[in-house]
Formats: structure tokens, C-alpha cells, sequence
């Protein structure tokens, strides 16, 4: 039986981690707040740590799928952190969305112990994980992404190596920036079409038939309509992967201008109190002072 | 036979007028400069006319497809333009991309001659003028649409009534909306992941596939990645249609502000000396001082 | 004593007459809605006419302040407009803020008539009106400008021949355009005082003395800060400004994407109710969610 | 005699250090290369340290002025650096325009040597140096600042006290905000007046006169006519400032749409190897293409 600890049982790892019991895997689970650790091992057998350094002892591969970087330090390289129970020849696996250069420090900190480390984001929401559906972008060495290529298969129904660490965390941010402008467009979209007195959903059905088709446009525009947003990618993490973007492209010098404008939006968005909305609430921004 | 009339023998229009000749229709056409007529009808048969108002004469059906506002007025209402050709019965339908108030123009004037007029912009490219595989947007009363609708079949694999007229033009306003958007965000994204020095093919495979994804991402990203432009929809239309969509939008007091702070991106495209190159040039601005 | 017309008697136009009539002009006015013209006769004596053509009937010098592009072709080439009652020798200053192309149709109109045409938009606001203290962006021929400048000087403090006619419009319109940002500027600033917990009027003091300062910092922070906005140059007014602006950028290929994008920002001030606040109102835009 | 350490004598800590020398304080100086340093006691007197901390031992005046926050993190917490040489009763005085976090890590850092701290950003360029014309924006304690600005004043024309620690760097920031808008406007505006045939330097004279007016419009116009930024604050610095400015907003959560543009409009401007050009230099981003 392969021994595994996961790291964070938020809306994301909570059923990733189900996932790896179901397969058959040995699973510790840590999360901060206790309660939601005793419920998956509850549901899911296994058992539960006091501290993410606990959790990693023995364990072959190690999950962590917690917030942002500063929680991925903590639960990392931090006292009691993960790091500190990893063996050589474990490794340990980055789920949370962060930066690029939080992914070098993580490396390098398992390396120090004979580990390996990978950064493999993903995408496919909260349904994703649950269905075991998700798209998952990896920074490995090559023997390392091998060696956990079938295991992310357990929930992910696309895993790909994109290149060295790091890489499957600025893929993640290349797809944000697509994200954040189509979402902008489509709102943009919704809301000259609802002035203009279209039959707005009629619209969208014709344009994603064509080139101004996208996801987004496909799977958001009904509940964008409808002004619901009590579901999906919340505002709140999209304002922190869009400013991992940033301050990347300002270490690269990359000029991202509709993304950086974007952002300055999202931030418009949290203060009319909409951090938990989906992100496809730019359009009641557009909206706020209109029907 | 059923007698047609097709004024404006470009890109789109001169395939569009090849398909009713080839379904059957009899079909005499009306271009500017002459020599591309002269080679449609050698092609197709059919007659050439000297004027719209004489290619007009006795159609039942009468479509234009020009560049914009200002040569729609000319091709049609000024001496010798097609509404001074209809009669009755005979419906005068627009291909160009152009505004709802033009559409309004010329509905009242096709009426006052006892016609009918349709708004029935396209979207689908060259190619899918070529094919027969056009999205048209339908602006006008119920009876005229479905008269028309059994038509536009023979170039259309989309052909879908928006409702009065005008709202066909909208929508396909509300369609470069997004498309606007669109290739920013992706061009910003291929732009982010040359810098950090990501295999940007590989980045749009996976990005493709999931909830960052969309039509212009999946059918672009590697012409764009070649830095070849030489094809699709040229900056230039698209900055007309933007300047259209703006002042619908100014009209409607709609705020706009991704689309706006793009179309002044296409007009230093333009400046580039970028006006016939496709829209997806955006990512050029992006790279020009850089590799 | 020299005759003089003026057509046009808004919160512009009624003090501009005044200084006339005050300086021993034989002033006839014209206004739409005939109570404020009988007001301003009863306040400066002089003549009311019944329609700008019987206005400008025998005045040497013709003065028009309207609202827009439209208005202005309506008092002055349409029926009973100011045109149809030039005579050789006689001239046209246009004092509204309206677009080159329309200073160039007047001028046309004007030299059909025998008579010359001036291009004349002022800033300086209602105050400089009342006071005599507008600055005069002139577009004429030297002869033209020669005649009228002492004219002007009536009301002017500093009256420019910026070069042949429609230079005025283009002069004011760089203006508008250097408005917006800075207004926009030290709307941003403010609000990040704000919630930065900054005692913002030392701050603005502070900047307000160096390279951060600006005419609109200096005397605009304080009723900024006290979310007052009853008072100076209209959104409105900016709106159509800057739509002016924008149209002749795309005209000559000019990337204005700063202004662009406040222009959709003033977009959203005018859906809040906004229109005849002053244009420092950007501010609100940035705080209608915070306090 | 009053003892000062002066760290960093770059473009604006040279003739500071200079002034307060001039003025009879007994300077002791501090350079990584240590040319400058030696350079500057050949022309001021005083003395050369081999470290921060051999500088600040001593002084009851230590100052600062590096480039960003990770360089004044190296001169003065780390190894060697100022801090260690403090004193109680010795004050350290930033005037790098740093971050406000970064402030506050100084300040207790201070403290906990008994000592006090103040930030103290500067406005007035090189040229403000030199001539002892800074403005300076302070964040200390009420008796901190009573102490220092006495001796502010030997090189600064406008020194004042904003508020507690922080507060002088979040001033700089708004100041920042302010500049890079009105600077984008300035160029906007004068790429406006080229395209349009503008006698561009005699507009800037009638808009600098009025409500379009602002210090970089006046002093800064005719070097962007001549396209000449060999000169006045570099745009590497003002990214820096920008970059503080909108992680601080983020912190905030103030949007910034206007100031976050620009930003990435001057990283155009350093992929064109505008690095060290004046901050003005946006211009030459929009006239690339052009004249
Ligand atoms: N939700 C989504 O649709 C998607 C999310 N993501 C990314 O996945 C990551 C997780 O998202 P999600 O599961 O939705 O988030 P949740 O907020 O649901 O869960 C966050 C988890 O992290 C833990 N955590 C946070 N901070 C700390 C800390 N300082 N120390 C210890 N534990 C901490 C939380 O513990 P506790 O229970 O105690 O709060 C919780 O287990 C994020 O990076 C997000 O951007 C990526 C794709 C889609
Ligand atoms: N207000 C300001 O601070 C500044 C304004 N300007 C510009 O000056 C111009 C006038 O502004 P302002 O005086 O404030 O505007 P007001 O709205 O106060 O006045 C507008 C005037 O135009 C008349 N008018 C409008 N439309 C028509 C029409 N179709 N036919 C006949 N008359 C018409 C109005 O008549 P009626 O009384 O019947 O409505 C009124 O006399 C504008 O172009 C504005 O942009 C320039 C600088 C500063
Ligand atoms: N220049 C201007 O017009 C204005 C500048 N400022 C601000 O003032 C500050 C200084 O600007 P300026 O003097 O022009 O900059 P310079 O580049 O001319 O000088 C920088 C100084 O910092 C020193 N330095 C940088 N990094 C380190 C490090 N890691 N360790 C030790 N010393 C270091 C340099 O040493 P070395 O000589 O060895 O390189 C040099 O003395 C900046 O924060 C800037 O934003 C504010 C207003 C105007």
C-alpha cells in the first residue's frame, strides 16, 4: 500500500485527497481546522495528523493544496512544515496556485532533505476535483513527473509535464491572464447587448458558436444573466493568481495591460463586497448602476 | 428562377453571390471595379449590371455586402443605389458589417419603396464564406426572415433570426466585443509565457482545454506563436467595427472599458503599418521590442 | 457703434454677451428658450430676435454658444440659422466646444455668404465667463484673427491665434485630453490616501507644490475630498468632449488609450446619475463602494 | 559639532550629504563603490566607512538614500548594516521612496536599539538635490520630526511632517499616482497635437495657462517635442515607485485602473531600452511607429 499525507483539505483537497483513498493509497490527512480533517477520515478511513510535518513522516508522495504562498510556507518550510518530515526519496506535490519562485524555494528546501518537489496547479474548479476531472499542470524533472503521473491520474483527467519546476505554476498564470480578458469581454459583451435590447441569450448562442466563442462565454453567460454568482472561482483567489501574474511579468518585464486593468476591476468587485463571488461577476460591476 | 442581386463582389460577397448562382438563382451582380465582376460571371454566369439601382431592377431578393457605413449609403440610397431599384415585394438584405442606425436608414427607405430590408451580418471569415459555413445574424420582421431564411441557407450553417431590424447588426457588434478581449488575453498570455520561457505550444494545448480556453486560443495561438499575420480578419475592419460598437455604446451609455482601451491597442497595430493583418496581431504590439 | 449678434444664451453664452453689450456693442441675441433672452435684454438691453438668421441680420460680428455638433448645425446652416443672415463682411465666431470637421463645414457655409468664420472654444468655466477671464483658442485666417481680437478681449484674458480654421476645436480638444488624466490622477491619489489613512488635504498640499502638481490637484482636492460635485464643468459636457476627441484620433490614427479609457469611466459616473456633476466626480466612481 | 552618517550617495544622496556638510555637521560617509565616497570627502571633508554600521557608529544622524527596499534592507538590517550601529538617541532618516512595510520593519528594528526612525521621501529630482530645493514628506513620531527638520531644511525648500512612520512613503506614492497619470495625459495630448497639425509647443502654452495645466506639461513639453530624455527622473524608478504604489493599493484594497495602465505601459518603455530615459519619455511609446 502506497503511503501518502495531504495537506489542506479546503474545497479542492478535501476530495483530491478522497480520491487517492479511494485508489487504494495509505492517506494522512492535516488540515488547520481539525474538524474538517476528523470528517474526511470519517468518510474516507485513513488517518488524521496534528501537524503537517507528522503527516509527511513515512509518507512516500506528499499533497499540499492549501491557499496562497505565505500558507504554503507555513505548512512547508515553517516549523512543523512538511518539509521536515520528508525522506529521501519522497515528494512532495504543490496543488495551491502560487508563484513561481515559491515553487524554486519548495525544490530546494526538498532537495536539502534528498526529496523532490513538484508544482503541478490545476484547473477545473471545485466540480473538477470531485469528479476527478481536473487539468493539472506540472513542474518536475522528468523521473519525477513520471513517478507521479499515474498517480494524479486518480483525479485528473489531463496531467501534462510542461518542463522543470516552476513551469506547471506559470502555466497556471497563463491561463489566468486568458481567463481574466475573456470574462471581461463577455461581461462587456452582456452588458452592451442588454442595453441594446437583444435577446441576450439568443446572442451568446450565436456568438459561441463562432469567433467569439470561449468556456467562458459557453458555460458563464446563462448565471451572468441571471446575476448569480453564489458559485464557482472565487474573486478573492483570482485577485491573488492575478497578482502572482503581475509580479511575475514585472520579473520578466512583460507589459500585460488589459490583464493589469482587469485586476484594478476585480478589486471593484471585493468592495462591493464580492471576494466570494465566481469571477464572471465582472458584469454586475458593469451593472451596478444600471438594471 | 428566382431573381437576385449582389452588389459588392469582395472577399465575402463575391463567394456569397457564387453559392446562389450555384443553387440555382439568377443572379446579377454589381461591383466597383468592374474586372472582378467581369471574372464572376465568367465563373458563375449570370449578368453584370453598371449601377446597383440596374442590378436591382426586378430582383426579388437584393444583398449588399460593402466595406462600411459610408459605402452602404453610397451603393444604396445615393444616385443610382439599390433602393432605387426595388420594387415592392423585393427585399433589399445587408451583409456589411455596419451600424444599427444605418440598418434604420435603410429599413425606412425600402419601406417607403414598399420593400422589405433585412440587416444580416456574417461572421466565419473568408473561409467560411468559401464554404458556405457562415453564422448570419438576422435583423428583421418575422415574414421577411423566414423568407429569407431558406436562402441564406446556401452560404449559412447558422442563420438565426435576432429579432427587428438592427439587432442583427448588434450582435454582431456584441460578437467583436468579445473577440476583442479574447486575442488580448491570449495575446498577452503567449506574450507572458515566451517570457518565462514556457513551451508556449504546449501552455495553449493544456490552457485550450479547459475553463481559459476559446475559439480564438485554440484556432490562432500558433500562427500567432509564427508571427504570421498574413491572413484572417484584417485590423482594419476590425477597428471599424470597434468605432461602431463605441458609439452604439455611447449611444447606450454602456461603459466599455477593455474594448476601448483595445481598439486604441488595433490603432497602433494600424500605425505598424499593421491595418491588413489579422486581428490576433495584437500579440506584435505586444512584441515588438522584445523577440 | 458695431452690431454684434449672439445666439446662445446658456451658462456660457449669457455673460459672454454681457461683457459685449457692457462695452458699447449693439448686441441682438438670440436663444431657444426666448425667457432667458428676454432676462438678458432686461439685464443689458439690446434686441431679441425671434430666429438666429434675424439675429445675425446687419451684425458685423456673429457669436454662437451651443451645446454640440448638432445644435450647432441647427442655429446655424439649417432653416432660419445664423448663416442664412451673414452678410459679405460679416463674421461667425463659434465659441461651442465642437469638432473640426464642423468648424470646416461653417466655414465653408460662411465663405458662400461673402462672410469669414472664426473657431473659438474657451476654457476657463462659467466663473471666467462672468469674470472676462476665458482663455480663447482661435482658428482663423490672420485677417480674421486681427479683427476680432480686440473683440474678444473682452472677455478674454488670453486670447491665441493657434492657426487656420478648426485649430481652435483641436487646441481644446488636447486640452480635454490633458484634463481627463490629470483628473483622473488625482482621483486615484486621493482615494489611496484615503485608504491608505493619510491625512489627504496635507498630502494633496504637499503635492500640490511639486512635480505631481496640477491645475485641477490645486483647486479641485477639496471639494473632492468633501464629495462635492455641484458645481463646475459637467460630465456631460466632458462626455461629448471627449467623443469629439476620440473620433478625430481615430481620424488621424492617434492611440489615446488613457483617455479612452476614462471615457468609459465617465461612462459609469453618468449611469450613477452623474451628468451634471463636475468632471472631478471620477473620484466618486472610485469610492461608491467605500466610504 | 553634530555628527551624521550619510549611506549612499548616489544621484541624490551626493550633494545632500554635501549640504549637510556645507552646513558645519561633521559627515561621516558610507558607498558601495567606494570611488564615490572618496570622491565625495576629497570635496566635502568628513569621513569614509568601510561599512553602514561604521558609518551610523556614533552619529546622531544617520541617513539613507538607496534604491529600493531590498538595497536599503541590505545597508541597514543585514550584516554590517546601519542599524547594528545605532544608538540610543540616534535617529535613522530614509529617504529612499521605499515602501510603507518597509518603514515599519525600520522603525522596529530602531526602536529596539533605543533609537528612532523617520521616512522621509524626497520630490525635486536631482536638480532639487543639488540645489537644496527637496521636498521632503516625513513619517515619525511628533519629537522625531521636531528634531530632524531643522536639519531637512539645509536641502530641503518644503519639509513636512505627515503623520506617523510610513506616512512620508505612502505621500511619495500618491505623489507618484498623480505624476504618471498627468505624464500619460501630457503625452497623449501631444501626440494629439502632432498627428492633428497642431503647432504642438504654442497649444502647450494655452493649456499650461489653464484647467489642463500641471508642473509636467510646463517643465516638461518642450524636452517631448524635441524627443530628448536624456535627463530628469528615470523610468527604472518610476516602476519601482509604481510597482510599491500598486502592491500597497492591492494591500488597500484601493483599485487603481489609470495608475496600474501606465505601469505597464513603462515596461513598453524599458523593452524599447528606455530604462534610464525621463519618466516623460511614455511619449516615445506612443510615437514609435510615427513621426
Ligand atoms: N476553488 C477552485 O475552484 C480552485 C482553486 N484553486 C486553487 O487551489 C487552492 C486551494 O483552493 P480551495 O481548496 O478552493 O481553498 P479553500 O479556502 O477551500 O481551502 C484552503 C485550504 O488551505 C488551508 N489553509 C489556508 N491557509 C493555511 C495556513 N496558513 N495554514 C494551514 N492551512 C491553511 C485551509 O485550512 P482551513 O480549513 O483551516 O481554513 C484549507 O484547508 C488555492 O490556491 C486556489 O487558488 C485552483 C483551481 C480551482
Ligand atoms: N460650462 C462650462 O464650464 C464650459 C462650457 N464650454 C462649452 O460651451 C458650450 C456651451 O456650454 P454652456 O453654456 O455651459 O451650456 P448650457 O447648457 O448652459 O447652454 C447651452 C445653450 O445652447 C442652446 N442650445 C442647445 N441646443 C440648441 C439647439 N438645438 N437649438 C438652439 N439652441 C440650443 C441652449 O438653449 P436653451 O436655453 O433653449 O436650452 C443654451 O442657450 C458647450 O459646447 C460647452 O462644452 C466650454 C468651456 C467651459
Ligand atoms: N533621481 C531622482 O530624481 C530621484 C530619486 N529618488 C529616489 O531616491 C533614491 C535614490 O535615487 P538616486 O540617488 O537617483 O539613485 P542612484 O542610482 O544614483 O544611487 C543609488 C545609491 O544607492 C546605492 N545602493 C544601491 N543598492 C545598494 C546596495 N544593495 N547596497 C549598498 N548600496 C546600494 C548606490 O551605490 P553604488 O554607488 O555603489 O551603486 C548609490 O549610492 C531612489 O529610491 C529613488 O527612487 C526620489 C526622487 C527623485
Amino acid at each position: 500500500m502506497t503511503t501518502a499525507a495531504f495537506i489542506g483539505l479546503g474545497n479542492m483537497g478535501y476530495p483530491m485527497a478522497g480520491h487517492l483513498a479511494r485508489a487504494g493509497f495509505d492517506v494522512t490527512v492535516y488540515n488547520r481546522s481539525e474538524d474538517k480533517a476528523r470528517r474526511w477520515v470519517e468518510e474516507y478511513g485513513g488517518r488524521q495528523a496534528r501537524t503537517p510535518a507528522l503527516a509527511a513522516r513515512g509518507a512516500e508522495f506528499v499533497f499540499v493544496c492549501v491557499g496562497n504562498d505565505n500558507d504554503l510556507h507555513q505548512v512547508t518550510v515553517e516549523d512543523n512544515g512538511a518539509v521536515h518530515g520528508l525522506s529521501a526519496e519522497s515528494v512532495l506535490v504543490d496543488h495551491t496556485t502560487a508563484s513561481a519562485a515559491m515553487a524554486e524555494t519548495l525544490d530546494a528546501a526538498c532537495r536539502e532533505k534528498g526529496g523532490r518537489f513538484m508544482d503541478a496547479p490545476v484547473s477545473g474548479g471545485q466540480q473538477g476535483a470531485e469528479n476527478g476531472q481536473l487539468s493539472i499542470m506540472c513542474g518536475a524533472d522528468e523521473v519525477t513527473f513520471e513517478r507521479l503521473a499515474p498517480v494524479l491520474d486518480h483525479y485528473g483527467k489531463s496531467v501534462v509535464h510542461m518542463g522543470p519546476v516552476g513551469q506547471g505554476q506559470l502555466t497556471k498564470m497563463a491561463n489566468q491572464i486568458c481567463v481574466a480578458s475573456v470574462i471581461e469581454g463577455v461581461a462587456e459583451a452582456l452588458s452592451f447587448a442588454r442595453d441594446a435590447g437583444l435577446d441576450a441569450e439568443k446572442a451568446m448562442q450565436v456568438i459561441g458558436a463562432g469567433a467569439g466563442g470561449s468556456w467562458q462565454l459557453v458555460n458563464r453567460h446563462r448565471t451572468m444573466l441571471a446575476d448569480d454568482y453564489d458559485h464557482g472561482f472565487a474573486v478573492d483567489w483570482m485577485r491573488k493568481d492575478l497578482d502572482i501574474c503581475l509580479a511575475e511579468a514585472t520579473r520578466q518585464g512583460t507589459s500585460l495591460p488589459a490583464t493589469a486593468l482587469i485586476n484594478e476591476f476585480y478589486k471593484e468587485v471585493q468592495a462591493m463586497g464580492g471576494g466570494r463571488w465566481d469571477t464572471s461577476s465582472l458584469l454586475r460591476r458593469l451593472r451596478r448602476d444600471k438594471g
